[in-house]
């Protein structure tokens, strides 16, 4: 699958090459019709219970690498890999050593409707909240608009051993500030180098990136934004600006285009994922992801303790009231 | 449920009277023997997807009282409650007025073992990750001894529409601090009144708090202790300080009902699940989530605009290609 979607590094884009109903990879072919889609969603099911086992090992490997506790731990941390936001990241990658703070950060780009939040219930929803780090970011607030664009982003990433998930992410500051015109180009023209080094520099501290974009149709688009005024109970999601933004829409697939071809990296690459069809979206990000832990190596890390004293002193401590 | 678990205002507390194999509650006594178990685990699949809908609930409600968007939001935002950690909960609480930026928070707290982390899997697992504001505490890092123990609790506090868990809490300042002096007795002795402000506080500005202390034994505690101990993929859950903490039980079981006698209060009340069955401590804390939820009377918010002209706008932007 990471073949099979990923964008070419240094190659050109061409979305509209990319059929948003297409369903490239996936297995089974021979269960046809209406089963095929439910074939897939017991498969994605069976890929989320693997990725939760991968999860634990991840933070289980981030928690051993951070064994070395503070004064005064003595009963205040049960394997959890920490503290405040920062102070984990920071003192983890302090630790880390040679090998990095390990992390995984899966990066969700799509236009409006484009399946963000369905992605995210259904595949990190399959996954350990205790070792998901899940961040949204909407327009700059006043006080990260004082900042760099990296600014937001670089306090979001997730500590080690855990798995992060950006629901948009630094890519807005190189698509809407594009089409909408909100900085000038020689601005964010400047930024796709910009993202390279940030990206290069997060891969060298241990951080492997998912960068997928869900690639929509303009019809499909129309569709679901019409389903968000017909049902009451999604009007909440609905915003007046939205049909602003599908009036640009061949702005914003040109601005996306350039981004996956400029920032199509090794350390960071992109993936284009088929996105009309729900089942097939979830089906590939779950496994993109599982993929990605493939290339982790990962397995449970040895004990730091004696155990066959441990086991003594437990027994021990056995009451007979 | 909430009437059965919860810790009586102003009352003592006598932990030992509490039997953590006991099921109090828990409906169906009719199904007996092994399959007691499962009937109860398909209860908490069906409470979990529930807990799912009210989450989502919740989080449209606060959407809906941010869509005053800032500027250049055009096509920024898309129905997320917003970016950075206390950005999103300052303008949230901002823009809330009178009925308060509204959000949950279970606040677990157990002995080693006690289950926080298989709870948090079980229990926040049912619902979206992205409204899911999960944070661990471990021992303060230099960082945050700099400040007041409550510093760290502020800045991890969930949104508004978010619904937060905390594993371990401000009440370790109580717990460890007071069994292992790691502060003297004038300074943790204030803090209940320090911490019953806090959440006076808190529940003033919208947070309705959940605290549940999972009571296990501690012949389970010795247990689940031996089964990390032999089974290796659980070592990295074991700390050799876990048994010197199991050594002062009894200080600790002391120290827990006086912190749930005194900070069991009507705007943040203590509930005590009986832990040692993880089938019925998950099902009694999806339960408590669930009545909690019933107590907000939520429902989706009318929409913030005239839905007849958005369809016609939609519609014209049909394109015939």
């Amino acid at each position: 699958m990471r073949e099979l979607l990923r964008v070419a590094p240094g190659g050109a884009v061409d979305l509209a090459a990319v059929d948003p109903r297409s369903t490239p990879g996936l297995p089974g072919q021979e269960v046809t019709g209406p089963q095929r889609k439910e074939w897939t969603r017991g498969q994605v099911t069976l890929i989320g219970a693997e990725l939760g086992r991968r999860q634990e090992m991840l933070f289980a490997d981030a928690t051993a690498r951070q064994s070395a506790r503070p004064v005064g731990a003595a009963a205040g941390v049960d394997g959890s890999a920490g503290g405040g936001e920062g102070a984990a990241a920071a003192g983890g990658a302090d630790r880390a050593g040679v090998t990095g703070g390990r992390r995984v950060l899966l990066v969700l780009q799509a236009m409006d409707c484009g399946g963000k939040d369905g992605t995210i219930k259904r595949v990190a929803g399959a996954m350990n909240p205790l070792g998901l780090h899940v961040r949204s970011f909407g327009p700059p607030t006043a006080e990260e608009l004082q900042h760099d664009f990296l600014w937001r982003i670089r306090r979001a990433l997730p500590p080690p051993g855990y798995v992060g998930v950006f629901n948009r992410s630094h890519y807005e500051d190189v698509l809407v500030a594009r089409v909408e015109s909100l900085v000038p180009e020689s601005i964010w023209q400047a930024r796709y180098d910009e993202i390279n080094a940030f990206e290069r520099e997060q891969a060298d501290a241990g951080v492997t990136m998912v960068k997928v974009l869900l690639h929509i149709s303009y019809a499909e688009q129309g569709r679901r934004l019409l389903e968000r005024l017909d049902e009451p109970r999604k009007h909440w999601k609905y915003d007046p600006s939205d049909v602003d933004a599908r009036a640009r829409w061949d702005d914003y697939q040109a601005a996306y285009a350039e981004a996956l071809s400029r920032c199509g990296t090794d350390a960071a690459p992109w993936y284009v994922v088929p996105a009309d069809r729900k089942w097939y979206r979830d089906w590939a990000v779950a496994h993109l992801l599982r993929e990605t832990f493939d290339t982790l190596d990962l397995g449970y890390p040895p004990a730091g303790f004696d155990v066959r004293r441990e086991r003594e002193r437990l027994l021990g401590s056995e009451r007979t009231s």
